[in-house]
């Protein structure tokens, strides 16, 4: 997703970082990452039981196989010589002072590109406005690359408004290391 | 700060909501609002030991006094004659994939008219900065308003980076409720 972006450069995610962040609370209470895994055969029963945080199987028919490059490196930690990764989104709550109710961020939703197009995006997308929806929160927010018009497009249709006059501000690196150990 | 963003037709915040959502979590952890009280006095020494959560005292000189014309309404919850509301700031803990650490999200900064230009934005801003230094964070995000200019020459000079080729996107009202009980 870095690639994609072209922010390789700024990339410091590792898997600690990750596993020390993630997976740390309930689903969607703190930072969430949901995984998206697909199988050419059915999901075996037993692993919804044995991991409490699956949500649940849902079948694309597909027209023609799909064909993974990739597949050995994408393989489900499930276990399974037939379950691989295919996407994921990372969701956390998020808050805005003028509305009643908290929302979702909706920080990254990436399909790996060969299986775009087939609606694992959709998918995705709404496991997370379902999540929001269902659990009585008032929004979901989330940033699109001004560029990326394949993305606009699709979120457009996902119901998507778009409120241009913010822009994004960050503090970090050196900068914010001035803000260390002064008093405010 | 609705009126100030003129943003009052979207506002729907209550008492009873922000009591539902703020002050739940140890500072920092969740959704945390700091107040920024002021008084020509002291503060007394026993604010610290009874309220858990005040960070700390701080004094600016001014050469002329303030005249608050709201002081009825922002008379300070400690119940003193002589604390008053002067600002907040709204934060949450904030997440990016493509970073190591997690960071704090800024959702507002205020100022009430009468106190502004005196160095109290600065407090609060630096009152987040130092926190997400001083506890390893890799960032504090926000959005500004593209009109805004006096704002963004005050994050300027706090060191933000502007990144402007993100456009926030928002689900929210009948578009989000469209995801309810649907199976994703």
């Amino acid at each position: 997703m870095a690639n994609y972006h072209n922010l390789s450069n700024v990339f410091t995610t590792t898997e600690t970082s990750l596993s020390n962040t993630l997976f740390k609370s309930p689903p969607f209470h703190s930072f969430t990452a949901l995984i998206l895994e697909i199988s050419p055969n059915p999901f075996p029963n037993t692993m919804a039981q044995e991991h409490h945080n699956v949500i649940k199987n849902n079948t694309i028919n597909l027209e023609t196989p799909i064909f993974d490059p990739e597949f050995e490196t994408f393989r489900s930690r499930f276990n399974s010589d037939h379950i691989y990764v295919a996407g994921h989104v990372l969701v956390y709550p998020s808050y805005n002072g003028f509305f009643e109710k908290p929302g979702l961020y909706l920080d990254q939703l990436f399909v790996r590109k060969c299986y775009r197009g087939l609606g694992f995006g959709k998918m995705l997308f709404s496991a997370v406005a379902s999540q929001a929806a269902n659990n009585g929160m008032g929004m979901v927010d989330w940033l699109v690359a001004d560029w990326n018009e394949k993305s606009m497009k699709f979120y457009d249709k996902m119901g998507a408004h778009y409120i241009p006059q913010y822009k994004l501000c960050k503090l970090y690196g050196e900068k914010l290391q001035q803000y260390a150990n002064i008093s405010p």
